[in-house]
């Protein structure tokens, strides 16, 4: 919870956004120190009268003092901030050519699709240094996007930059996508959530994508990949980037797969440094790119249980046998990251050598990709772009914290982020719960940002239910950790839930939830009417016994009488008065509320 | 899974069981040493022509053999065993009252709603001596009912005895409850859940009950708590009883106080002595006991955050309180371990101080009630009374471990049964979810048995999806466990479920699952036509791109080259050569099943 002082509250209050969705919560901004630099808070009204101060990652969308257009995209809040810095500058990008939405046949873009509000001139390092958070950390700048992840996270700006400046924190924004409002994923802050999207070959829409992403943003999601492989992929990256108010991360890889039909043996370096220009000046704030799946490593996998399961892994394994040649990633290695420190690109280093189940935990497939990560991380470092670690997979338990405690001395403390892990290969439609088992125990032990799993995984493709369902899911496992981490404030939120629940708010307790409307619904099934919901009991026990009373009734008794200092003679004689008043008031247990 | 090899299929196969529900397994029986010790096992005959054994908990209604008849009850498992044993003798038992089934005001049973099967006279020991496994672990015996386990649990009977006789474990399975499949709690055996039903004042009726048990069991639970507040308790309990398949558990608490029509300082330990020997006689297998929350400990709680949320906690609370008087429970604990001795009715004993929020984990209150249930569970087993010990709550990841190793060494080593614990407060309606996590990593470090928790905690009664998905989320974390504490062929299922993956075989993926239903419903969703289900893609890739094909093709190309002692230069040799191979097969990574 943000404790700053200076909240403005949004204009009006706001039950009702998002897809008519009513919430139990108000749009609120933290003031910084300049005009413009406003951080979105979550503000929960007590019926106590007190509020309770949350993180948001729902953008625009939810203060109704804004009007948002999903053909014109999101305003910039980083714009300024950026021209001011005078490093960077506008040029003719790179033309959007048919190939780039999947239609190398035909030949013509599907012109309806395209993104109405229009094409911006990109935007690159004047003079090809870096213009990165991480260069800039490292000269002892603290950006404005510095200063708004202070206040978000409630610590100093100099932690900030400091965690970034060491490379243990990474600030993902490009400076072609000044719509995101800036976080920070890193082991000293908030365990973060990213969500996929992206439509395939087989089903879904640029409309649904968009949905998708905001909704999922509703939901907690800090970060969103596009993983779209079938057709209009860069015209659906353009939508869903001008609309986001979180970073968006990409797979280059997959894009360039599509521009050769499919054929990973036709993918060459000069295909891929271009979908990652088209990519980079669209706004692209993370990438995924697989540059440890060296060739003397495929063979490795070959007695796995499940090979390579990594769409990037197996794409580079293919290139690799075809050729008999090193990765071309990791070939020229070097230049992209040159090339990604122009635009303040954050690479994710992907694993795709991860394990594709139990059996396949913690091999020596898994661990020699992670070492070549480890050095790839050195060098991104050296050429001032920010890096983070991919992770697994499937793990069992007893294997999780070996893969957190080598990636973080292999890479030398850079932000892992990890898909689960699944702790079991036994419950297809119920991985989301599988992986979020080991997702909050590796986040306790140092994970800084969660790849959410859907109950579609290893089945089909997540539709919005189950975006939800996987946002909430991973939001209670980053949630988790930050508690077991002993984060600064994460208990408060616990705290102000327990209380309104010890005292019967029921409205409170719903509006603190995670999801309001979900746990609003489900105590009505039991108990609908109005009234229930402030009566002081509950559909577990009925209206004749509840525990949570007689508690109330035991704080009530005894602890204005019970000073920490209470010897235990003062406790007795406390007890045994309380005894007399308890039978004299008629010795009922409970309110007589009904019979 | 079980690898006897006297696995008996069931007569017929069973492609529709439980209200119509189609199951991708089928019924066997691995034989025992004596005619009709027959140990059931789900079979999963996979397309490939193996065999996949898994423990099964559905007991004889999934056998299409067998015709049930929910008003006749189950055929006895034990009966002939606990005969011949010679230590019993029937006698007529206590006769059932009006108050029973909580009518002690209109003094009229429901007699419509009286179980159709009959009152049989129950059972007790002839002379007053324990007729506990735990008695016969000790002497030495190996009791059919060990054997049974040890069959389930693919382990020698003699280390099935030994644990018992330690006290590591327990078996619950009362005279009066000949119907049980036996099984063990412990936490050298596989991790069990438990699903707790029950109608309260507000809401559901006997036949919902029954039918809850039911579904419970098919899914997987392993006991089922019957904690039924509202009326017709007994007969509700009589039907459980006479139905159920696994042990049944009891808090004969919540019964004594619906006798005293709620009020809790009228309770004596009369009434609750009455209430165990009505319950023990019907068959309870075993009976929470909160005699671990005394007088002093009460003013421990008052300044807490959520005070006691346990309800039997409370209502011994609320009795010592009003009377100013130890817990009648603590005070005649002896008479109660020798009256439970003569049924083997085993303690679960109540930690009625657990933490009911992240606030309170850990507290003075909650370890000082552990400190005398170490103290009760010695007495216990000096009368031959199986003990386990139950454990929180909300407790956050970091707090989870001294929990368990506090319990296990207070407690000697007796099974540790916990509800969850929740490893956060603010996720109402998803707390099967907050819980599992905490389930999962409590029963990797030693929890023989884990109470489930459904969407509907804290928030209403739990209707048949709310206990599916509470038994589902919690097999999915003792699975988790299992695989975790290297339990004896517990990877084999991961294996054979991620061995059907890897080799498109859908059918045998579903079939494997925990839930079939829904994983095969998840993937016709996108994918509906039958043919997809053979298909060598998903619907995350499209026929285009699939990583595990790629990854098959490179374990079909290396794997026979590669013998483990393969040289650097061998692997070299067989790279190049088999990279001509594959460009010379045309290079294409995927098949051309479509565009």
């Amino acid at each position: 919870m943000t404790t700053s002082d200076a909240i403005t509250p949004a204009s009006t209050t706001n039950e009702s956004v998002g897809a008519g969705l009513s919430i139990g919560w108000h749009k609120g901004y933290a003031e910084g120190s300049r005009p413009g630099l406003r951080v979105p808070v979550r503000q929960v009204h007590l019926t106590n009268g007190k509020d309770v101060t949350l993180y948001d990652t729902s953008g625009p969308y939810t203060d109704p003092a804004v009007t948002t257009d999903v053909r014109r995209g999101l305003d910039s809040v980083r714009g300024g901030w950026i021209e001011d810095r005078g490093d960077t500058e506008e040029y003719e990008g790179r033309p959007v050519r048919p190939e780039d939405d999947g239609r190398s046949r035909d030949g013509l873009r599907n012109l309806d699709a395209v993104f109405p509000g229009g094409v911006r001139n990109p935007r690159r390092s004047r003079d090809g240094r870096p213009v990165t958070q991480l260069a800039y950390a490292r000269r002892g700048e603290i950006t404005p996007e510095m200063e708004y992840v202070a206040i978000r996270e409630n610590v100093e700006p100099e932690v900030v930059r400091e965690e970034i400046a060491a490379g243990r924190a990474v600030l993902p924004a490009n400076v072609n996508h000044p719509e995101i409002e800036p976080m920070i994923i890193g082991k000293r802050f908030l365990v973060k959530v990213n969500a996929n999207i992206g439509n395939s070959a087989v089903t879904s829409s640029i409309e649904e994508e968009v949905d998708k992403m905001t909704w999922a943003t509703r939901w907690g999601a800090d970060t969103v990949m596009d993983l779209s492989t079938g057709r209009n992929i860069h015209t659906t990256r353009e939508w869903v980037l001008r609309n986001s108010p979180v970073p968006i991360g990409t797979v280059p890889l997959y894009q360039a797969l599509e521009k050769v039909d499919g054929r990973a043996e036709e993918l060459t370096w000069e295909i891929y440094k271009d979908t990652v220009i088209e990519q980079a000046e669209q706004g692209v704030d993370y990438m995924t790119v697989h540059a440890g799946v060296r060739l003397p490593y495929v063979p490795l996998t070959a007695r796995r249980k499940t090979g390579i399961v990594s769409r990037g892994g197996s794409i580079m394994a293919a290139w690799c046998l075809a050729h008999h040649k090193e990765s071309f990633l990791y070939e020229n290695f070097e230049e992209l990251c040159a090339l990604l420190a122009t635009y303040d690109v954050t690479y994710s280093l992907g694993d795709g050598l991860r394990p594709g189940s139990i059996a396949d935990a913690n091999d020596e497939a898994q661990f020699a990709e992670l070492r070549t990560l480890g050095e790839l991380n050195t060098i991104a470092k050296r050429y001032g772009v920010q890096t983070m670690i991919e992770g697994p997979g499937h793990v069992p338990m007893h294997k999780i914290k070996e893969n957190i405690d080598l990636q973080q001395e292999i890479c030398e403390e850079a932000p892992f982020y990890t898909l689960g892990p699944l702790t079991t290969d036994v419950a297809p439609a119920y991985d989301h719960i599988t992986s979020g088992i080991g997702a909050a125990m590796i986040a306790w032990w140092g994970t800084a940002m969660l790849c959410y799993v859907t109950p579609k995984e290893h089945l089909g493709l997540p539709d919005r239910d189950d975006v939800k369902t996987g946002v909430i899911t991973y939001k209670i496992a980053a949630h988790a950790a930050d508690l077991a981490k002993g984060h600064p404030g994460a208990q408060d939120w616990d705290d102000a839930l327990s209380d309104a629940r010890f005292e019967f708010r029921w409205e409170d307790q719903f509006n603190l939830a995670l999801d309001p409307d979900t746990a609003r619904a489900f105590h009505d099934e039991t108990l609908p009417a109005e009234p229930a919901k402030t009566a002081h009991f509950c559909s577990m026990c009925g209206p004749k016994f509840c525990s949570m009373k007689i508690s109330r009734s035991i704080t009530e008794q005894f602890a204005p009488d019970l000073a920490p200092s209470a010897s235990e003679e003062e406790i007795e004689a406390g007890m045994l008065a309380k005894s007399k008043e308890f039978a004299a008031s008629g010795g009922r247990v409970y309110l007589p509320l009904a019979d």
